[in-house]
């Protein structure tokens, strides 16, 4: 069935030509109503006129569409968002397109070549997409995309200012992927290959007609229609090819009383990628990391921060009712059993308890976490660190857990001997048996 | 061996305290001459005194080391660098270490929160290495240290600006490296977990502990070493662990008359990293996806854009010595011809030339690519796309490519039969046979 987005209010910048302009009327010809932004700029920044967005506002209604012009800077994104609330009442989707280049090399780079491209790329899509946020918190929905570029990911001659801003939406989509989770709000990153305004006086003609915004605008309506989960994510883009792109880390050292030469000796073992990790926010990376390390690893040896089997299905991190079982941890068990609780009277739990675990459970020098959010809504519990800062981290041993939960040890004795690890609200731990028998609570 | 900075000029920013102090008295102390610049402002920005960057100038002296203060803001990084010039002539080293801290959720988020933070860490590390650039390039010497984090890798709960502008200086980080490998300038980042004055509010002492500067500081040194060759690094340091950090690519999907409809069916095939790829430039990535697309894969194929076992070892890349040989390609012969010829007038070569090739050659649905740059140096031939935008680009089938440089199959004729492709500068293409027979030029 087709995608649609009837009655959905999007905006997109630098509207007036190229990309923009046929992600605006394929919005509208799928039933959007559309703040059509453009500057009238020159893709090197100059000039102004409102023509641009006329113009493409005239073609969508000639088509029986709706849209509206705008014709601000999208360092005055406040103002482009008010637009859409004055002239539609809201805002769903935010697609942040417009762009500028000021490729030169480096060491002849003005501040003026650094200041505009900040200003219009990173700067720009910050404004936007902040003045957007509250209206898309408060209707509990929305849809961010941020365009990057392949010059950000992987770096470009000539293209240091351009690279690194491209680079900064990327950070910004990681965060603010996180932080809209709970609002249904989606933020995701294309890194396009098309032809327009910014790439026509630097490509072939042949290259140039593989290069159409026909093969990068349909990514993009799939990954901001109401239907799409996919969030965080950094796609690149054209020609009729998609992608997927994600930082991949490599299992790492352990070094002991760490000096450069240690690090030189093991340098080679440092970079390879035999055994890596995918970590997907930095609450993870860090909990991972230092999980790897209390683990108490040998001098030289490789961690394996995360076991690359245990990923985490999409779906799960998303819901409190999938799996809570990794193979070969008993653990697996218990946590099961506080799901199950949390199914009956989560609300309850969460009224009561009104915190955030983060469970690191050791097997062998391998650590697997648990997040227990007892905090928010009506309660979940997830395979891996989870996306929220947890209030009190627990590292215990498979093994252990399993009997301080069953009662066969004492959590007390547990915690004096060392084999009970706490950090953060200790308040909270002593909590946790108490999921277990909710009638205790 | 240790490891010595004798006589090499480093510039460390935010250097009052935290890991910064660290880098300014363990560079001293291997025999380095440093410039201490710290502001003296608290971590959220406020205020300003000289008086932390004097006490460790003072510490570095009293231990026989040569250090001078600075007590400018990053953002005025040119007055930095003319410190290190003044006191002591050069400028080796630059550690972009200076940071602060605006944590708050994306929706109280003001516009003062994101400039500060973008100012001290995007437009000061912008500053501080543009200043140095030129300096570096004319001593053929340099090492830049970006300090990126977790927050900007992964993404960070309230943390929109910082984990974007410190995503920002990743993007910079792989531009730099690569315009400033022909000059020795290695840029490299890093993302420690470490105790600052930026963490110490937020985490518990026991992880504290462990997460002290001495173990971040020894990567740096190691990086900024003369003799170190990896650039354009990242990587996540703390606690003892090292590990490194590169994006990832599926082979991804290619899809004929695409919609949003298409991409949905095709959204898991998007989504796997069975097949997956390494790109390090853009020019790599760009021209991996044209190549893929130019083998004309089946609608809805998952195209291998660059087989993966072919990954070019590092020291390949940076000299023409190394191997062209590519398993299964009968080009590689080819290849290998021209490479001694290279070898033996290289230099003769490029006066006549004078351009870049970049040569795709086809074999299945796989695309591997050589490039062969008769412009720069001496010349150089390497299996991969190469970091340099090639003049023109030739795509032609190994078997067709085999018979046009033995001269079994005529140029002109396998062009206008279409089995061989330019695009750029066709004058290059007509002297590539000329390659094969040195006494032709």
């Amino acid at each position: 069935m087709a995608l649609n987005f009837k009655d959905k209010v999007v905006i997109v910048t630098g509207a007036g030509g190229g990309i923009g302009k046929v992600y605006a009327l394929e919005f509208a010809k799928r039933g959007a109503k559309v703040v059509v932004n453009d500057l009238g700029g020159s893709h090197t920044g100059q000039g102004s006129s409102s023509k641009a967005a006329d113009k493409v506002v005239e073609e969508i209604k000639a088509a029986g569409g709706t849209a509206v012009a705008n014709y601000d800077s999208v360092e005055d994104g406040e103002k482009i968002v008010q637009t859409a609330m004055d002239s539609f009442g809201g805002v769903d989707i935010l697609i942040n397109n417009a762009g500028i280049l000021r490729d030169v090399s480096f060491g002849k780079m003005t501040d003026g070549d650094w200041d505009l491209v900040y200003r219009v790329h990173a700067k720009g899509a910050y404004k936007l997409s902040r003045a957007a946020w509250n209206h898309m918190r408060e209707k509990n929905f929305g849809r961010i995309i941020m365009t990057s570029s392949a010059a950000g990911l992987y770096g470009n001659f000539g293209q240091a200012n351009y690279g690194s801003m491209k680079m900064a939406l990327v950070g910004l989509s990681n965060t603010l992927a996180q932080e809209g989770k709970s609002k249904n709000i989606h933020c995701n990153t294309i890194a396009p290959i098309a032809a327009s305004r910014l790439t026509e006086s630097v490509m072939p003609p042949e290259i140039l007609e593989q290069m159409k915004p026909d093969y990068i605008v349909p990514l993009v309506l799939y990954l901001c229609h109401q239907d799409t989960t996919e969030t965080g994510g950094v796609f690149e883009v054209g020609a009729g090819w998609v992608s997927k792109v994600r930082l991949q880390r490599s299992a790492g050292v352990y070094m002991k009383d760490l000096t450069p030469e240690k690090i030189k000796d093991n340098w080679a073992q440092i970079e390879s990628f035999d055994n890596p990790s995918y970590p997907t926010s930095a609450s993870e990376s860090v909990s991972g990391i230092l999980a790897a390390v209390n683990s108490k690893p040998a001098d030289g040896e490789s961690v394996l921060v995360r076991p690359p089997k245990v990923a985490v299905p999409k779906a799960l991190a998303a819901t409190p009712s999938g799996s809570v079982v990794v193979d070969g941890y008993n653990a697996s068990k218990i946590f099961t059993t506080i799901q199950g609780n949390i199914g009956a009277k989560g609300a309850e739990l969460v009224k009561k308890i009104n915190g955030i675990y983060l469970i690191n459970i050791k097997k062998g020098t391998n650590t697997q976490a648990w997040a227990l959010d007892l905090k928010n809504g009506s309660g979940s519990i997830v395979v891996g660190a989870g996306s929220t800062k947890p209030n009190v981290t627990i590292t215990v041993s498979d093994e252990d857990f399993v009997d301080i939960m069953t009662g066969k040890l004492n959590a007390q004795s547990a915690f004096t001997k060392g084999k009970l690890k706490i950090s953060g609200n200790m308040g909270l731990a002593t909590k946790l048996g108490a999921l277990m028998q909710g009638s205790k609570l």
